[in-house]
């Protein structure tokens, strides 16, 4: 059953039962927010910290900041060497990784059950003791700069990147790309890195979740004891008020047909035509997501999928073919993609954008629409088998949702949406193009 | 405890306790080998069929026969259209795919334990039923030539797979790309197919593993009368013999010092420079394979490595680099690998090959030889909850090593390597480079 949390209590914990499993959230002293699901059939622990901040955050000037200061949490705190932190991983086999995006910074472990209060003493002196060492940062500096450049590399890469900018607005704290520049990565100064982090990690910011072999409570006292030994004060605090969305990311319908879209090309000599054609769609917390999500499924989410079949099936025209979304606060997007031999360029896409407005059209079928529900149902139950994959959606549900959703009324939102729900969105989205990137060489 | 299975018993059933878990290995009618561990703390089943095929068994004329053959059987079966066996899939949420390597063709699917019936019946069908339909492999033809193309675009996929061809023989049936070229691609034809088919796809070739909530002797029967069901043979047969290895691959020590090494260049207009370097090693089945696993560990397998952290975290020289190997029958192969801008190329390459000259010279210290143990050990205890993984260490027991080695036994072996033996071995390795491959733009 679903139950709204009190955003605003200092001290809470709640006990949800979802599909037989445990799933326990507390806001701890400073605002802390501690959200676990205990699983035993595992002897293991995917644990993960997660900040609200991400490179929305940033100004023009520093572009990449926040991607820069999660590669410097590695390099060392003030009690760990880089290879301190690197070894603590290795030697117990563990994995661990960190991901900045528009929205989020977010650093995870999955180590043995034995292994947990590593994990924790580690990340927890990453967020709260990086020692941030300019000589930290000239070193990797030079790292990220590779690692924008294995980006710039990589067609697909380039092509979502530029199409994500194009859609959101390339001018904007949405829109630019998530690691920054060559320019204004060389720009960060150990100041801004430091100003960062002191922003932003914050006892009232910090989302901690974890699914596996673990208990709630001795891992509550366990990371607010290691918090507090990083000089965190966990006086009481109030959670922090919610963000207002950027203005100015554009909304589902601001644009037009995918014919009247121009091509953006980015010149590249490949074997293949990468395009990407789409434009704005609902947030991430619209009601209409479980719409979007089958509407999605349908059209170009799996080997049965219109864009597959017509497309790859029939035709042999592309290897890879597929639709795809994503949802920020207050903005959203839509897309097509496929990657084909430079010749096929324009059939591919004109079918593409040809099946998206058949179903605005003509809408979807009652045989679609099970076939959908069963693949996000079985999906979903499949994923409920992985700590890590369990271990996000705890995150997503409270940074994004604010509320815990198990996946039986997950599973009850998708039936509600009816067949006439997809169509009408399709149409929608049909006249809401905007945008069209193409990495490739010129059509021959 | 290791139990050597007997090979040729055309029905044997042999019990297995492994870490608390059941595995079963049975020999069915027909020479069809089904392998199984059960898992009721889950409720999914993870099942892989197997064929020791792959393009390691083609003629030159017919590189990339085996691959074509595995996208044909997605195409349809005498009872289900391409779409039949898609929606299946998709519309009970489970994931599939298919993988052809240089020794193996495998078949894979993973399904909520109610879908298994369904999981078994699809793969058998396509197993036992390919309609193989010429009109089928002239659009699929089209599909994998898009694969090609996404590949050459892709420029560690280029690189790695030049690195190979130019250790293992370029002409030879080993060293050939799995997926052939456009010409040979271009050239298959149904007839090819069929007769590989035929060939190879036969129950004393067949390995059948699955992990999960199963009950192994309602598998096996089921198994058996989809198998039956497809028209397959299964009178009583025996298994097949041993494969010899080609010959002509070269092995460890075959090659020189790394500075001695040519390159080949394969330019491309990249920002990043991606360098392969190495040469011949010890086969899968070497006794001598735990000790290269934990050299790999030392050198370059993590963020404690010392690749990592002298040319990474230290210099700041590239965002990826690492060392890998990989085992065939009566071969294998050792490589280094980095990406970085041009300028830092020659200083990179210099750096990798240094570390295991050095590691030849002066050995690695008992603190590393006990990270790399807690490394292996751990991972291991990882990957043992995901069923996938366990499915897939289960083909390859059978297939490769012919027998199932359990995970104590696997940690047992690890710990048996001493400092001295990784240390001769990465003396062997630093005189054995044959190749060096980069890919980018010439150096400036």
């Amino acid at each position: 059953m679903p139950i709204d949390l009190p955003m605003t209590e200092a001290v809470s914990d709640l006990i949800l039962a979802s599909d037989g499993s445990l799933v326990r959230r507390t806001v701890l002293p400073g605002g802390v927010r501690l959200l676990t699901e205990t699983d035993t059939s595992v002897r293991s622990v995917s644990i993960g910290m997660w900040l609200p901040v991400g490179s929305r955050d940033e100004t023009a000037q520093h572009a990449g900041s926040t991607h820069v200061l999660e590669h410097l949490l590695f390099k060392g705190t003030a009690r760990r060497s880089a290879l301190d932190i690197a070894q603590a991983f290795d030697e117990v086999g563990g994995e661990s990784n960190a991901v900045t995006s528009k929205e989020h910074t977010f650093y995870y472990g999955r180590v043995r059950s034995a292994d947990l209060p590593l994990a924790v003493d580690i990340l927890a002196d990453m967020i709260t003791s990086a020692a941030l060492a300019p000589e930290a940062l000239a070193t990797e500096r030079e790292v990220i700069l590779e690692e924008l450049a294995m980006a710039a590399d990589d067609p697909t890469d380039v092509g979502y990147e530029t199409f994500l900018a194009q859609v959101l607005g390339p001018d904007t704290p949405l829109g630019r790309p998530v690691g920054g520049t060559e320019e204004t990565v060389g720009a960060v100064t150990a100041e801004d890195v430091r100003a960062h982090y002191a922003e932003h990690y914050r006892p009232d910011q910090l989302v901690v979740t974890a699914v596996g072999d673990l208990d709630h409570d001795a891992l509550a006292a366990l990371l607010l004891e290691r918090l507090a030994a990083g000089g965190w004060d966990l006086a009481d605090g109030a959670l922090p008020a919610a963000r207002r969305p950027d203005d100015g990311a554009p909304g589902l319908g601001a644009g037009v047909d995918a014919a009247a879209v121009d091509t953006l090309r980015l010149a590249r000599d490949t074997e293949q035509n990468h395009v990407y054609l789409g434009g704005p769609s609902i947030s991430a917390t619209s009601e209409e997501r479980q719409t979007l999500a089958i509407l999605m499924s349908i059209l170009g989410g799996g080997m049965s999928s219109r864009l597959f079949q017509h497309i790859r099936e029939e035709r042999g025209l592309a290897y890879s073919v597929y639709s795809f979304s994503a949802g920020y606060r207050g903005a959203g997007l839509f897309g097509l993609y496929a990657a084909c031999r430079p010749a096929r360029t324009a059939q591919v896409v004109e079918l593409m954008a040809a099946e998206l407005e058949a179903m605005g059209r003509e809408g979807v079928s009652e045989d679609e629409m099970r076939r959908a529900l069963g693949q996000i149902t079985g999906s979903m139950a499949l994923g409920l088998e992985d700590t890590a994959s369990r271990m996000g959606r705890l995150g997503t549900s409270e940074l994004v949702h604010g509320r815990y959703t198990d996946v039986d009324e997950a599973i009850a939102r998708y039936a509600t949406v009816r067949a006439g729900d997809v169509q009408d969105l399709a149409r929608r989205l049909a006249s809401s193009f905007t945008t069209r990137v193409d990495v490739g060489p010129a059509v021959v």
